[in-house]
């Protein structure tokens, strides 16, 4: 999508280096990141400097060919197998990152030509942001069918292009509406502790020229008992096999809103989130974080620095979940690449 | 309560002089501020300096025998009506404003001599006051047998003392469990925008020496599904006559996610909160206000200043609703000076 009109992708290879937007410093600052380890790239995952899950899952992707390079430099195998478990642990709780390494290792296991392997890792890795990208904007496609004019669509965190590789799966239907010539308007839950959607969506949707209200968590359940609000679309960082989803902290309470004001509560998300093994959502495994992004605010002061404030007195403790489940019947429907499907029937999605 | 192990009030009068805590500079600053024209109380309460119903309502009481006294020097009739309407004007939803302020006002007006009218309205205004306090530690009373040992609670905004004279209404009966000797836990919502929760419930609950934990206001639904919750309390700003309350905004989302999860959901409230020219929550103002409490954020920097910070990018839009109604059906009881009722009988909290 657009950044001050030029096209990006959010992750991509480039001449063995991996570059990210550094979601950190956005919307303050727009730097873009190279990394040629492992290492780097599993920091920016585990620190957020990338995330949303197909995001996380393209840099994984792209984090094996660099570990791949690595190995035909020194030679140990152990190591590589080191440098893919320790990608795997930076996020407990999004699937397509073990999908998207998997993917990679699949594509290299075959070949015993070490440029080869290299040349093979590469290309699956390039491959699966590829497909990636297809698969979002199939889910924009599908989406925005979901889309009328005139529509007040909420959303909550970000599940935006920065979040995928391109076009996003909660944004890319309203991305696809606003071409399509729809007016709408959306409203951006501001998503604390990490505020993605104050600061990344709220930036997406200005770039793209979309109109939009940040607000803060608290106040979707006004708005739509006001009337408000049509339809809310939200993203997903695993699906369980009954349809329970797993996605930013809140979203079950948005789930619930939604069900008591007859709102329709759509999630998007490539079928490479959803993961069979999980019979439900519970158990799918739930990242708690540092208590210090609960502390602690990041935004501009008045002279425009990029600073962190602390909220809460010295010495208060805090949990910090990031990650919670909807349950498969507070949801409408799940929008995927290949259409869109009742929580129940999502293994459809497969074949 | 106990600020550093010393008796405060929230509000008070001394010597023709209102004083309130500054609510705005807590916790990283205890300011007491003097005000001795209705205008700086009017813009105390506007401003959030003072904030919480029953808070509001004794500032309002108080604020009326300002006006009297500037009434003595003067001498315009019309000059006191407009400082009674400017006080009725600073915030729509809490309904304690205008029940203390007609309270003071009753006790003045069968007065023909000036003298004993500023006798009378100050001796009413501290009634009030004394009263508010009285209803306090009858609903800390109360609530507390709700409390077991070992019980984890939720609480959402700040009803705390800051928010009242004196002891609180939904943190009332956590005080009162406190000194009976009851282990408890509080979570305390952030409560953004304007942060009560991680501001100053966590600082009243530190001075008083409660475990507790801030979270962001998304993750009660998460704690809840995992059996964290025992019981969830909250204040309230106003309630209809059918038992709907108006609170913080955010609150009708914890009833909800209360409900889903079978935690009893109870509203703490003295009787002064009862509107019953509302017939339902429909019928109640809710404010909306300033954008700004959106974009921004208050707290300390790492050189312990209190500073604000821009959370979201220049130019953006916001929507800031303060209070929302939850509907009856969603609140298990609520406690009350003369006891807990359900919410459709709350009219006979007045028998």
């Amino acid at each position: 999508m657009l950044v001050n009109g030029r096209h990006y992708r959010s992750v991509w290879m480039e001449k063995n280096i991996v570059y990210v937007i550094n979601q950190k410093l956005l919307p303050q600052k727009f730097e873009i990141l190279g990394m040629k380890t492992v290492e780097e790239v599993a920091d920016a995952i585990q620190t957020m400097v990338i995330r949303g899950a197909p995001a996380i899952g393209a840099s994984g992707a792209y984090g094996v060919a660099l570990a791949m390079l690595t190995y035909a430099k020194n030679g140990f195998s152990r190591d590589f197998e080191d440098k893919i478990s320790l990608l795997k642990s930076t996020r407990p709780t999004a699937h397509d990152l073990f999908h998207a390494i998997d993917y990679v290792l699949d594509s290299i296991r075959n070949e015993t030509d070490i440029n080869k392997k290299i040349k093979a890792a590469k290309k699956s890795a390039e491959e699966y942001a590829n497909q990636s990208i297809k698969a979002c904007k199939s889910i924009g496609m599908f989406g925005s069918e979901l889309i009328k004019d005139g529509f007040r669509i909420a959303t909550h965190c970000n599940a935006g292009w920065l979040a995928t590789v391109d076009w996003g799966t909660a944004l890319s239907p309203i991305y696809f509406a606003k071409r399509q010539g729809k007016r709408i308007k959306v409203f951006v839950d501001e998503t604390r502790p990490v505020l993605q959607g104050a600061r990344l969506t709220s930036w997406e949707l200005r770039q793209e020229g979309i109109e939009h209200y940040v607000i803060s968590d608290n106040a979707l359940g006004y708005l739509m008992k006001k009337g408000e609000i049509d339809l809310m679309i939200v993203g997903a960082d695993r699906i369980a096999k009954n349809g329970d989803v797993a996605n930013k902290i809140g979203t079950y309470e948005k789930a619930l809103v939604s069900k008591d004001n007859h709102i329709p509560f759509f999630v998007a998300a490539p079928t490479s989130t959803l993961d069979l093994k999980c019979k439900s959502g519970s158990e799918i495994p739930i990242e708690e974080r540092s208590e210090e992004e609960v502390h602690y605010v990041y935004g501009f002061d008045d002279k425009g620095e990029w600073r962190r404030l602390r909220t809460t007195p010295k010495g208060v403790k805090a949990r910090n979940p990031a990650f919670d489940i909807t349950p498969a019947k507070y949801i409408t429907g799940i929008i995927t690449e290949n259409g869109i499907f009742k929580p129940h029937n999502i293994e459809m999605a497969l074949r």
